[in-house]
């Protein structure tokens, strides 16, 4: 079947142009004027934009975390996701499984028949020895070209110095991408142990046991771990102003230094964390303070950060008290765990259906950044940098019509009612949007259609991943 | 008559394609994988990059000189362009008569009847009093939307600090752009009346006593005289990495601050003004050193310069010698006029032919800047900053079918008998290229088909420019 | 005869110690312990600080300006000057003669009867020629070793840039400094001519036509213009935080940069200029921001400035009511000559005699410098870049014995009727300070004691300076 | 019994002054000109420079290392320091036995009887648990108020980040000031075993296996972790472009960031360690490149380093050969031990009688840095920061009579034949020095003159030590 998006401005990572868009099955085949329309199926785009598709690389759905489990899973987050005009997700595997190929395997399981849009998958590497070793590169063959590791969660998750060096040099042979969680974790336990014994309990200190110096500290010593390794790097949801720094000077230098910041640092800050219901914003890193914000919209703007995702890994405000999701009434265990002890706050935040629709308002709608900017950091770059491009993150002939109709004009009160996250709150709970998405479009089929759900469990595809990019 | 242009990879500011590219007319209408070709003239393409037609923003055609005038007229330098796979580019106006539309009248005089690719004008401002101030706004009307000023050429060109300040604020006011060639006037005149005193009269001189300190100082000058005046500005042809760096941090602030530079100024040093044929490489400003070509370099591949322009302004090396050019034998005087003293060697260098094919080997062969880059430098980034885009600078449904078909393949051995410049010299002589233009089409009219010429006289059509754009 | 100071703390730009001093005559001969006091005036300093008497290389005494001239001849200020621990002072003698020599006599015939304290003198070059190019040398015999130049007062005391490149080349020859004042004078007069045309006429329109931003780029044009020149160069009356910044990068760049700032760009702001009263704070450079004053004082405590001078230039607040002066009515013309239009008040502040004392409590006591930088910065470091040390500026033997007395403990509501300078008002008035002198000593005679003056007309002499230090 | 030292020009960190100097026993009387001889021992310094004596904080005097010592004893190496002008040292304890009152008393048991210079020591800390946290308080009481950790060492001396963290709110709150040894631990390892396994066994990849970048990266972490522990901070042996540009940045901002060199990173690079003889130059951290030799130059000039000390540790480097030494014969293994075998070179280089010999020829008279700079960075300096002063590290009424009598005019060739280390080699073999050490006196006696020694075993006192200064 063929479909034409008529009329729409098409909007790519640096070009503007009024044209249609003839989609033969789930490919792009044509940008044009005046394409002939005779059997194919006729979307109006008069007076809207058309974009590529989001590109989320930044989720964790039904992750397991102290004594619950992110709100969303594979089909409830990728269905709020399309609702926000994203498409396409990338999720991170525990390293929880005895090999590698177990993990994927684990992961695929999970997500292979809930997906509702296309994905892929990072490696997180927890855990390190020869067997490890050995075993990275094989993630090539299983379609996934990054592995994340820590700095912090010390005895968790966190890999020393040395063990991230050669992680490093191992994924710079075979052509993985590192991404990295900076902060000191070392500082972090001794503030964190010294809080609680002076029974500083409440959110704000998650925030000031997790000092901004320290996540700087972090940031520059991986920086240097990649030049050493001469490998490149993913700096993942940076949110301090001298971390963004450090990354400005080394891409200055010409070093294959990448970042990405999320939505989260852009607006909040410890601030928030101090309101009656600051448990809402607790994330780590956490946010910080208005200088901080500053310095990272600052990079956004400039290009020394080329991508925004999300982060995305929900909790219930008040998991005690079910909602309703899909005609079904569901109860997971959410931010309350840690009202007597900040450290049991389950860190994370909902975000997937927010990124798009919150970052046009107050980034292209508030100049900051232009429309083109806005595909290209939302989309193209990441599409590119995670080896999903040309498939993904783009409107061109032969791409997968991964595409959002977006009304520029139309005006919202954005939050939890409009939002189809699995959980009972919303960052942006009354915001006011200027710029939402009427159409999405998952490989040629209409998915969301002006608030109501095509999609379906099981519909997303797994991406097997290509080359990596530097940008 | 419709054209399609099959197989090849379509090369935009951000993305590369495989597709087809239909023209009908002048005109891209589509950009498509299946394009039916009936009724259509069909160009193979395959194996072949299909790019937009360069942008040069810095050119000076038949401008008068000293003792001469630069020896390519608007037809041959537009020729010479198109063989090098430029399709528009933009001359500076001399502020020679009484008013200002007196000067843009002589210019069109000058150019309308001989152009071969579409261009437009710049008007430089060389002196300012209040009935310039108030003809300034007009411009606009007259389809030119830049100004440019100089911080050097005391008693010639250059206007005071205060008056590129009052310039500034009009520019802002009317959406003019102003340029600005930056240099320390009063330095160069007492180094230079020095350096005669001293009898020190070869070619080196003319870099010596035009300082890059001098340089660094002025473009400091002017981005805060911009910054005072809340206007944008453009630095041209920059040389200097004490220059660029200014430039990039004052980026960095977000300041709407952009600058171009020159091959001439990537890969020659005031080493080779030193040579006996120095004079060939004499242009204003001076070539600098190894450390200052690093630091352009370094700015073109990070982005703090926005656009490579070629300030084409050939002379003669012997002008006492004839050569042919299209069945004529043309004599002008050139560099030799200042064998015996620096001050009168005529500034300025050919270069319209050479840009592209030199910046592709030596920037994307070498790996310094992507394809698209390279596009987004030499075509889009132009076209934008000018007014000029999207009838310009980018290949998509509407926009000019103004395309270069690009051969990555084929290694030559440039230099004079390559390029068409109608001068004796060439500075790349027997320099080794490889990715050459095969075809060069402008407004859907083949002009150049493998070193064939099938453009003429008055066929290039002048461009009312629209607004101008920061980015 | 002989005096000894005994038992105090004597404070060098580098040591503390517990010590005696042995003055005869005129000249310090030891400092030490147990020093035989037989035959010796004996001054107790138990408990009390032993610091050089304080170095002001920027006054301006009896300065004609605008209609009227500035309030402190060289015998009150002198004596205001020595209350406040001051013991030499240079003022800037007017270009207003025909001969560089007429002028230096001229500024004798106003210094040498009057002094009271030691000085010298700077001569303004404000009118450049060959004949000025030939007399300037010959400075040096005057006993004067440096000249001041303006880049703003546009046809009043402006040199242009290139006067200012052949000053610098002169002096670096003849062993001359050059000081400058750096304001942007094209951009000043444009302002103020266009904020008079809109009737802005209250002092704070004084700051918004003299923007910082014109400051900066002033400090960084003659900073290159120096490094062209190879010569040192010194800033006066530092008052932003981008001009300091840039006096920081040069010097971290090895060049003979230096700078001063006054005690007035320390603690006040345009936020002064808004008040009732705002034209007390009416000088040239204006009062900044809190960010500018933040700025000047981490250039203070990192020693990117050197020296801390006044800019002495006192006006009446109300010239139109006398105030008594050593037994005398006093009324001299002041600030009310600019109610109706801010161009028209007299541009400058008293200071000589609150420096000092100032300083010490919000920058010792305060304790962002310590007591031997405190010294450094008001004494020695002066003394030696004016080639007044070893004479001056500091306690050593052979040295001249100008010597402060300091109370360290004793505390004041400081004001007009604690300072001695001869207008009606103090910047400081009802600050309480902690620190006070208690006695100064010039050439080993006490002329001022616990608030009584002993010091005389004629009894200071002009110091015939040696070599500048570059430091 | 009393001295005159007479006619000596006396030079202090910041003045210069023409004087005689009365000591009286141990101690320093009085400076002053035209002091009474009668009853006075007079040494004339006619012609010479008076300086205080050389504090050096830096030294390892019989330290074992690998299978070997560092072959200056207390003893031997005082006696070379006194010939070369140093007159205090101060040695690191290693952490070796069960309590830190242990270490210390061995450390005495060392060094007391054999001391001949004055001295005192700092405290390693190469292992920490909550017994040590406790006993590090009571360091203070034995006279030592300055700890050393490491970053590197992994598994002999380092203490991983918590630690040093820990380390720092300590030492904060008991006035201690903590020295780090700032060099990336991980990378080193890695890269050692790497490059043993591929035969790299030769000196210069001592160097290579111990990259500069993982030194810039230690350093920036520290002072993060300093900065966040609110805690002052002092680098040892700094030897990086990248190092020291991080403490000047650290300093800018207002922290407690102090730094020293050695002579051997201001001289050579790895290519010296390219050499047969190559192990002469191994030390740790590794020589450099000459683009660090100059960054750390420039540090020194403005002062961004307060301290040159030396990291004294000498071996012979052919320790299979005995030399003779106050009469016996000597033999201690050296470097010899690492010819197949890099890593097993014992690290370290001797220096103490070099520092300020080598210093003044190359820092003084090469006009770097002026003789009050001299000064300051090798007495003054060292002796404030580690609370020494005003004891020591000045020529000041009531400071310990330690001075160097300086012949600036005599010229010489040095090397082991002029130095007295106990080894077999000197890193300035025929080097050509202007400027040497005629007298030395450590408080009050000549125990160096004119090359013949008259100080002795024991003579050298434990100095208690005072509060630490932040300069």
């Amino acid at each position: 079947m063929k479909t034409i998006i008529k009329d729409g401005t098409v909007i790519s990572a640096s070009d503007t142009t009024r044209a249609d868009i003839l989609i033969d099955g789930e490919i792009i085949k044509v940008v044009g004027i005046d394409i002939p329309e005779e059997n194919c199926q006729v979307i109006s785009a008069e007076g809207k934009l058309v974009m590529p598709g989001g590109v989320d690389v930044h989720t964790h759905f039904e992750l397991p975390m102290f004594n619950t489990i992110s709100s969303d899973d594979h089909y409830s987050g990728h269905k709020a996701a399309a609702f926000g005009g994203t498409t396409t997700a990338i999720d991170f595997i525990s390293q929880d499984k005895k090999t590698i190929r177990e993990c994927v395997d684990a992961w695929h399981k999970k997500a292979d028949q809930k997906a509702a849009i296309d994905f892929s998958f990072h490696m997180n590497i927890t855990k390190f020895d020869d067997n490890v070793a050995k075993e990275l590169p094989q993630l090539r063959c299983m379609g996934i070209n990054s592995v994340k590791v820590f700095t912090a969660y010390n005895n968790r998750l966190r890999l020393n110095d040395g063990e991230i060096f050669k992680v490093l040099r191992i994924a710079k042979f075979d052509g993985l991408l590192v991404l990295v969680h900076a902060e000191n974790g070392d500082v972090i336990d001794i503030l964190v142990e010294e809080a609680l014994k002076k029974g500083r309990t409440s959110p704000k200190w998650h925030a000031y046991t997790r000092p901004a110096a320290g996540e700087v500290e972090s940031v520059y010593r991986v920086i240097k771990l990649a030049e050493m390794a001469e490998a490149p790097i993913y700096l993942v949801h940076m949110n301090t102003k001298g971390g963004v720094d450090h990354v400005r000077d080394a891409r200055q230098k010409g070093l294959p230094v990448m970042g990405e910041t999320c939505p989260q640092y852009l607006f909040f800050t410890v601030k928030d964390l101090q309101r009656p219901d600051g448990s809402k914003w607790i994330c780590s890193p956490p946010v910080r303070t208005d200088e901080d914000t500053a310095g990272v919209w600052r990079a956004v703007e400039d290009g020394s950060l080329q991508v925004i995702s999300t982060d995305h890994c929900p909790f219930f405000y008040d998991g005690t008290k079910p909602i309703e999701y899909e005609g079904e009434k569901i109860r997971i265990p959410g931010k309350e765990l840690g009202k007597q002890d900040f450290t049991k706050i389950p860190n994370g935040l909902p975000g997937i259906g927010d990124r798009l629709m919150v970052l046009w308002t107050y980034g292209v709608v508030a100049n900051r950044i232009s429309p083109n900017q806005f595909v290209q950091i939302t989309s193209t770059n990441p599409a590119k940098i995670f080896g999903l491009y040309p498939k993904k993150g783009t409107i061109q002939p032969g791409s997968d019509a991964d595409i959002v109709v977006w009304d520029p004009n139309r005006e919202i009160d954005y939050g939890t009612a409009y939002a189809c996250h699995r959980t009972d709150y919303n960052l942006y709970e009354g915001w006011r949007l200027k710029g939402v998405v009427e159409k999405t479009l998952l490989r040629g089929k209409t998915i969301v259609d002006n608030g109501v759900w095509h999609g379906g469990c099981g519909e997303g595809q797994f991406i097997h991943r290509g080359e990596i990019a530097i940008i």
